[in-house]
């Protein structure tokens, strides 16, 4: 029986989705009365466990769970040891540069060295300068990294965006794209290897899944 | 004109009474449908930063914020380059050691070495565990580290305790306490020095508001 760890937030919708269309029924997570945050599938086939985004890479490297579904972003930034199994199309973003729509900077490589760039995800941000070999300082935030540049605290933001709707209310414009993210179907390696077989059942099921037009993407 | 970094969570309410009782209104932050991340003071005599609790000690060291709010375990997790002014006396939690309750360890010293304990604050934890030359694998969270031993991804948790609820709700049992923790008013370190007057006449008054009974402790 396999544990799926499924993160909170944007992702979570499409992620109950995909599963139900596989089988799986994990839509108790959806009702915001509930706090569970472990549940089991109404045929008793399957767990799942409801856990931040970031977490989602630790409970599949510690086997907690076999199966997660996490953006491609959390896999880049914490280097989970976890195997990728499938892309699954839908939680399209992307990781970008924005800096002040007033700022005159409108390439990464225009931006002054040593100058400071606020982020969350500060192993992709530091590797991207690291990258353009452009030295800056990177100002490690929690939330509202957009508020880096409206303070004047730093100079530009490596930050997440789907729509760009955050970005054009708090005055920001994207300079560079490091990278395009979605959804990833991922897995505990011990257990690929181990249960090989209900691996690949659930893959093909999966793939049959966001091939057909019924699913979010 | 100072400029105050107030933490999102727990904390907030508390500190907009403090500030109110010393002059100062950002009770537009309360506004649950307000999606503001920087006000003034209606006098426009003082501005305030809503952001993470996390974030406060950066906006402050880095002198975007003069002044900030944030609970001492932040401050303990982070080390951030701060000056410390007042002990606020509100948002009372402690840092715990927790274990299940079915768990046959009641003190840290009996955890198995090399066992795993799961939190949100790595450096407490780490520090905590070498301070009692005990070796433990520290599983790092963002959310939810309760989840920890449910699955029996670790033996222990180091995490926030306050009233003790939700460690209750997931069957856990409080074995240890680290350190107690409050709110504290930081400042940048320059502009303390630089402004020294100004803080006076603010750490005197908060002083005073706190002395008093109508504060919420």
């Amino acid at each position: 029986m396999f544990t799926f760890a499924l993160p909170k937030g944007s992702l979570l919708k499409d992620s109950i989705s995909l599963l139900k269309s596989v089988g799986l029924d994990f839509s108790a997570f959806l009702d915001p009365s509930s706090r569970q945050l472990q549940i089991a599938d109404p045929t008793g086939s399957a767990k799942a466990l409801l856990v931040r985004a970031q977490d989602v890479p630790v409970y599949v490297e510690y086997g907690q769970a076999q199966v997660g579904i996490v953006g491609e972003d959390v896999l880049r930034e914490k280097l989970p040891k976890v195997a990728c199994l499938v892309d699954l199309g839908f939680g399209k973003c992307r990781m970008s540069v924005a800096v002040s729509e007033a700022s005159r900077f409108t390439s990464a490589l225009e931006l002054p060295p040593h100058c400071r760039v606020a982020s969350k995800s500060v192993r992709c941000a530091r590797e991207y300068f690291q990258s353009l070999d452009l030295p800056v300082e990177i100002i490690p935030l929690y939330g509202s990294v957009e508020l880096g540049p409206i303070t004047g605290m730093a100079e530009a933001i490596v930050d997440l965006v789907s729509t760009g709707r955050t970005l054009k209310e708090n005055g920001l414009v994207e300079i560079e794209v490091l990278f395009e993210s979605t959804a990833r179907l991922i897995a505990h390696p011990l257990s690929y290897r181990l249960y090989s077989d209900e691996f690949n059942t659930l893959i093909d099921k999966v793939r049959f899944a966001i091939a057909s037009p019924a699913i979010a993407k």
